[in-house]
């Protein structure tokens, strides 16, 4: 299964995990109901890491609770671990298999809080140590970029926040699906885009609450696959230091998705435009950024801001995969990666 | 005031810190004891978010109090903020004027929980808002690359790790501002060092537990100053997707002071090398890196592993001062960049 044959399944992905998972979510929803957290631990790496970013503003904005990342190192052996009085424990892997996640949440339990795995592998050690299991059903992931299963992530933990605080939403939920599949649809278009940007070896990307979450992962598939240095942040710590590197052609991609926080980012790319920055922008209102863009990105709108993040990534997945190819890389084979990583 | 000078400011800061803020501490651990709280919230951006980075590993190691990063955009106006039962809140700001941290202390506040401010300006809206302040007296802050609040930042977070969990750590505290005076000492070799690493424009900065605060910092004046896009990570994230960007003679930035991460950190050095990473690598005990280091970046040892950070960043100051020097760049005035950030 090549990267680009993953990235494709993304639409029936979804589907399947909207029609399946609803009972898991709502499950999830009561144990955190009764158990009245005062706050929520996410234990996550990487790619999952940033889906625990998009539940840190979800869950945040949504239900009103306050999401951590938690330090993974505090956990290992041979140390006492953090309290976890109060608190719910998440751990996201699409492997279930890292030992340092394994351990928070094995902490949790000892600690009697209540645990839930978002995994794709549902007979995972992460999953094992749960009290509760959100399978992703994604199928095998084989690419060493993980694309599918992190769309997948973002889907659970948007099934999780509308079970948490049900809302007037209609079917915000089923236009995803549909949405992606348009995303993919204009893949000639986004090679178009890509041919434009072959040769830079560094970058930054803005994004701000849950487009920070697609910022990120962003960041880190051009890394993987492109070999192209990107940074990812929030405008607000971008302009804290990181800003100074920008020089003429400094290339700046951002995620300018419609919704409150629009206004700002343009701002900021007006700003960076002026001291001569490059820049990208990816974008569902592609009328609104293009005084301020370079290039633009442009993603299918008519979905709901709070699942936004789920149709922007694959747009810039796929842009990813052909900023590759026409940099003569090879988005099969990464080098030095592994798809499940162990530490000490 | 140049950043030279500030930086050479930092024993000094330090020392007074030490011999005034310890009632303040102290006073922090006990309305804490009283709180009880389940959790700590940490509100800071760009140099500050890094000290919290800091605190969250050594009051989660020492204290054993799970502390979370908040995220400022939750907090803006316009929207109902997450919930902050059973938290104590802290923000951290050199100036005390960012409104989007006034505004997370303001809500914790009006939801009656405790909080505080870690400040340069205890006459800053950041510290009219806080229960307690712990004030830095670093004296004005003129460079925009902050230094020597951000060591004090560090002095402060040890400080209250010290009073919320006592221990046998005989004068460990005392001896940080001599090895500083040393560090700063060594100055020529540090200057040797930069020159041999003047022609870098990308570079990724690794760093474990206590080390990864160690490791953001020094990307971001690495950035702030010589303009070079720093990526940190712990080496685990590294391994996650970043790695792949490493080529022949790609520089790589490592944190490898003593302590129980280090024998993992020199794997994964001997690992990058492999790959063909050029690396530089600051150390404690130079003599355990040598096999896996282009080039090392001495710091005095003799300091207790939980306070090594700050010694450590100092010589990454001094060491980013000298690159910029060595590229023909300013460090007076990095482009860009102003002081207090305003973002909407």
């Amino acid at each position: 299964m090549t990267p680009h044959e993953e990235i494709l399944q993304q639409p029936e992905v979804l589907r399947r995990l909207f029609a399946t998972q609803h009972p898991t979510a709502a499950a999830v929803a009561r144990q955190w109901r009764d158990a009245a957290p005062t706050h929520v631990v996410i234990a996550a790496r990487g790619t999952s890491d940033n889906a625990a970013r998009y539940a840190q503003y979800l869950w945040g904005q949504r239900a009103r609770l306050t999401v951590g990342l938690a330090a993974p190192a505090l956990f290992a052996e041979g140390t006492p671990s953090p309290r976890l009085d109060g608190a719910v424990v998440v751990g996201i892997s699409q492997s279930g298999a890292s030992p340092d996640l394994v351990a928070v949440l094995a902490e949790a339990r000892r600690q009697g809080r209540p645990t839930l795995a978002i995994t794709n592998e549902p007979a995972s050690p992460l999953a094992e140590v749960a009290d509760q299991v959100l399978a992703l059903g994604a199928g095998p992931e084989r690419a060493v970029a993980a694309t599918k299963t992190y769309t997948a992530q973002l889907g659970a933990v948007a099934l999780i926040a509308a079970a948490l605080a049900p809302a007037d939403d209609g079917d915000d939920l089923g236009r995803v699906p549909d949405a992606v599949a348009s995303a993919l649809a204009d893949e000639a278009v986004v090679a178009e885009v890509a041919a434009r940007w072959a040769d830079f070896d560094r970058c930054a990307v803005l994004g701000r609450a849950t487009g920070l979450a697609t910022a990120h992962e962003w960041a880190l598939k051009l890394q993987e696959l492109a070999y192209v240095l990107a940074q990812p942040a929030s405008p607000a710590d971008f302009a804290h230091g990181p800003r100074a590197v920008v020089e003429p052609d400094f290339p700046v991609l951002a995620v300018a998705t419609d919704g409150r926080w629009l206004a700002g980012m343009l701002d900021t790319l007006a700003g960076l435009r002026q001291q001569g920055a490059r820049t990208l922008v990816l974008a569902d209102r592609p009328e609104h950024v293009r005084h301020v863009a370079d290039d633009v990105l442009a993603v299918p709108g008519g979905v709901a801001e709070w699942l936004s993040p789920i149709v922007a990534i694959v747009a810039a997945q796929l842009w990813c995969l052909h900023v590759t190819v026409a940099r003569g890389g090879d988005p099969e084979s990464p080098r030095g990666l592994t798809k499940v990583t162990r530490t000490r």
